[in-house]
């Protein structure tokens, strides 16, 4: 008794998983979950890591089992749950015994339970990889006080996942900046995501090739400068053959996407922020409207099937694998630009080289791309990615493949959303003399708002005469 | 003493601006601002009007100066300056007096003070058309008891708008029912506004005409299918002389726009209600973007200027046309099916045909189109407006038009965004087998989150043999 090292509750496919993990490096752990059986169940299934664990039946007993000062992981449901648990386990513990959530929370629900907690230790860590990352070594993005990091730090680097013997778990910053960095981490799971289906879209309906192609077409990306987990799980997707009618896999999964509303949160958020993510945005989009399965197909009744086969020789592959890098950068830069807002209007000091190293290895969008992001972010935090020179330069290189692919998509019904918001976030940002003026003009004239003249001044109004 | 018919507090741009209609009206009206030199200044420049207006130096001079039971409208800024005079203004009232917030509030605040008012009556009003229409007759949208709304409707829709003597001020519901309307009502005109300041950059940028054919356009395009009031000012705006310079305005105006965060609450109720309306958050996005000049001018710097001048013969005007008519119904689709959304979660029964005559005329949306919308959604009100008759048919002759500008938009570097995103909403939409299949298969593969089949059933997984 009172011999494990760290104590974590609630053993559902994360829970279990981060646990597991936990002692297969080397950490003794104490684990508790409401439902006994679940408890008994997990530690009779954990073969040879059976010895480093110990299972509990009671919250007391879990605690009694834990080394002072304490430090018990949280992996139950986001929301109420965290509360209600953080409020039967808060009485049972010293004052300097630490309670870390690690789900999916909302960061605004973290700084608050941080300030609830006062001087009573509290983490709110992000946790990325879904369930194979929990259990061989996920992302980390932790946020709470530094100190209270520091005293779990040789844990949660142990069992995260390792990049050229550099740990992917960095502390973040104060109260919910952990599970900010995690929220936008997974905005830009949403918009890879996407662009990858439209890529997708692209090859089946425009190009008319088969499954099989279409995995190798991945797979040989996969090589590439695209080189990701994203793609890579592409590839084996496509290439799947379902067992039991021995049909593509692909072909037999309904096209109506889930979620679980992280992206939404990070849409949500930017608004406030004010901080443009239009491809993220796109992408949590065309989730809902994919859902409307019925809509739609009363939408192709309608309007009719859409010529979409293109041309010979409209597209090819290439091209498309160089408007998806192009995409796939404007993305990232997108969502570091959300990070850098972030980091200024709550006062942390979010460190962006740091973070784009953390998503390196363990999480979904773990890619190649993410060393020369955190390098350029290295060079100038404040900077729009798309600026620094390595990503100019490839924007350079690829934009044109972009429009070409956008165009296409609009012109023959193939919907791209995202790979087009991408595009016009590059050319408004590439843009010194834009459209607004008369959005400008349009609000003075019926509002009086004023605008700023090019030769200086603002709050100037037009010579309207309609007041 | 006690004769005035209603009461008004807030003596701004548009709280004057409604003072003096009700008094145009015939009302006696007894206002009050907390600066007295304001209400005197508004009283001594009232004209003719005066002898119906009583100002007031305090708020019990201003209570004592109306009959009972009392109706008094609060025109002070949104958020905490309409809680904190309402805890002034509430206790000086009978429980009989009626408070009415005629701001811009957020309508979570609304409903929360209709809550918080419990059984005294409140009402919160939606009123658009800037100064003028506050002046002569705006679009009011009412929430709240129906009973409230009942005892002051004869002068809320003797000093709103008409359209074919049919008064443009309506009961949306309970709660903050009106203000959500009157939110969508102003994400609608963010997309309608950049839709057509995107047309102005094709115009500008890509067929190189001045402002002079521009504004000519503008004027012609308002005497067709397109005709509005923001067609008709974005017409004049482009043909307005700067008298400093003798400049065209438009040119003088800096293109970076503001926005007083009512299109960024319709998103964010959107991203709640899983409700699309891509086009109103590009639109949002594009403000946001608009405001990073620097940003932009070295974004330009970089990258170049794009060839932006189109190809002779690759647009007409015509096709322009068409493309904003496609362009703006989608964005309408896409606010009516928030709003029917909306009236489920929330449990009102928003009357959408009633809505689109609302905004017939008195509001900045105010447009011919609004007519067969009222039709349509009179017809059937779940129904998308894309899949009316009327407006499936207008889809069907004018998306070609769409497809024709977003292609080239795309080729050209010039900027499109709202435009893009309503046409692949139209896409996605008449696309009855969509590309979401792949970002189930991704999610089950690394999160096991399960799919349909397209066979039948849920919660399948894939044969992916990673866990």
């Amino acid at each position: 008794m009172s011999n494990a090292e760290i104590g974590l509750i609630g053993l559902g496919t994360m829970g279990a998983a981060l646990a597991l993990n936990i002692a297969d490096n080397g950490f003794d752990i104490a684990v508790w979950n409401r439902t006994s059986t679940v408890t008994k169940d997990f530690h009779a299934n954990a073969g040879e890591l059976a010895d480093k664990i110990t299972p509990t039946e009671t919250l007391e007993e879990l605690v009694a089992a834990i080394a002072e000062p304490r430090a018990i992981i949280l992996m139950v449901p986001a929301g109420q749950p965290v509360d209600d648990q953080i409020a039967a386990l808060r009485p049972l513990l010293g004052e300097n015994d630490l309670i870390i959530d690690a789900g999916n929370a909302n960061f605004h629900d973290t700084n608050r339970r941080a300030e609830e907690a006062g001087d009573l230790p509290f983490l709110g860590i992000g946790v990325s990889g879904g369930e194979e990352g929990a259990r061989f070594g996920p992302s980390i993005m932790g946020g709470g006080k530094r100190e209270y990091w520091d005293r779990v730090a040789h844990i949660l680097t142990a069992i995260s996942a390792k990049h050229e013997d550099t740990a992917c778990a960095t502390w973040m910053g104060e109260g919910g900046a952990g599970h900010f960095v995690k929220a936008v981490h997974n905005g830009i799971e949403y918009a890879d995501m996407q662009m990858i289906a439209e890529v997708y879209g692209i090859m089946r309906d425009g190009l008319g090739m088969d499954n099989a192609a279409i995995s190798d077409t991945f797979a040989k990306w996969d090589k590439g400068p695209l080189k990701s987990y994203l793609i890579e799980i592409s590839g084996k997707v496509a290439g799947a053959i379902d067992p039991k009618t021995g049909a593509p896999m692909l072909d037999i999964i309904v096209d109506a996407a889930g979620q679980k509303g992280t992206g939404r949160w990070t849409v949500i958020e930017a608004q406030l922020l004010a901080a443009p993510i239009p491809a993220i945005e796109a992408a949590v989009v065309a989730r809902n409207l994919s859902s409307q399965l019925e809509a739609r197909a009363a939408g192709e009744d309608l309007f009719g099937t859409a010529p979409r086969q293109l041309p010979h020789d409209a597209l090819s592959l290439d091209t498309l694998e160089q408007a998806l890098m192009a995409g796939k950068i404007l993305c990232y830069a997108q969502g570091f630009d959300m990070i850098t807002k972030a980091s200024e209007e709550f006062g942390w000091a979010l460190p962006l080289p740091a973070i784009a190293q953390v998503w390196r290895e363990g999480c979904i969008i773990r890619s190649d791309m993410l060393d020369d992001m955190s390098t350029a972010l290295a060079e100038d935090e404040n900077r729009n990615l798309m600026f620094a020179p390595t990503f100019a330069d490839k924007l350079k290189s690829n934009h044109d493949a972009l429009r070409q692919v956008v165009a296409q998509g609009a012109l023959h019904g193939i919907a791209l959303p995202a790979l087009s918001s991408g595009l016009t976030y590059f050319d408004a940002m590439r843009t010194a003399r834009g459209t607004a003026n008369m959005i400008q003009g349009q609000r003075d004239f019926f509002g009086a708002h004023g605008f700023a003249r090019t030769d200086g001044g603002s709050g100037h109004h037009g010579p309207w005469g309609n007041n």
